[in-house]
């Protein structure tokens, strides 16, 4: 039996809109998320959990409230819980997130209107 | 203050050695590992947990005792805990490997040459 990989450069292909992550794979309770994002998102934090950036296109800029970290292609960075954050990127981006399963994109920010359905597959 | 992401391509220009993980981040109890692999690994399963392969460069193979899934680059696969794998790749081949804090890589075969130390930092 030939089992399917998750190649994506496919995933990335099949939608448009920014901001609004999709699910690609589950590993325990933990899943993986594709997002497209371009311009500035909200202040939030995730009081309970890490969230892992990876960067597979273009170049994100995550801001804190003491400083910031440049995320190029081919680079990752773990947001510690609790760490107010607010990523932004001048031109489209495409990243993979890895967090727990069930957590919002704005964090405690859940009245936000950049507030995404969660378990999207994509 | 301006913090510093996780560059892949550094990370695996510090190291040659084979089926070796190192530990280049943390997220919660979980650990991101680079590794370079090439030639056949063992037969092994995790028993408690999925496993998450992520291919940086080249091409991996993994079987299973009922077929197998090639993984190319830019690709990932999360193989189900206590499912039996054999990982391989016939040139050499740049993985991220991504799976709770303390798994061993060679799994229930812990007498195994190729057992790695855990917890290396690059």
């Amino acid at each position: 039996m030939i089992y399917n990989s998750i190649n994506l450069g496919e995933k990335f292909n099949k939608f448009s809109d920014y901001w609004s992550p999709k699910v690609i794979g589950e590993m325990n309770d933990y899943q993986f998320k594709v997002a497209k994002v371009q311009g500035e998102f909200i202040w939030h934090q995730h009081l309970d959990t890490d969230e892992t950036f990876f960067v597979i296109q273009g170049k994100l800029t995550i801001e804190f409230r003491d400083g910031k970290v440049d995320i190029d292609e081919g680079e990752m960075y773990v947001v510690p819980k609790g760490v107010e954050h607010k990523p932004n990127a001048l031109d489209e981006c495409h990243i993979m997130i890895i967090e727990p399963k069930g957590i919002v994109n704005t964090g405690n920010k859940i009245d936000s209107k950049l507030k995404a359905d969660n378990d999207i597959w994509i």
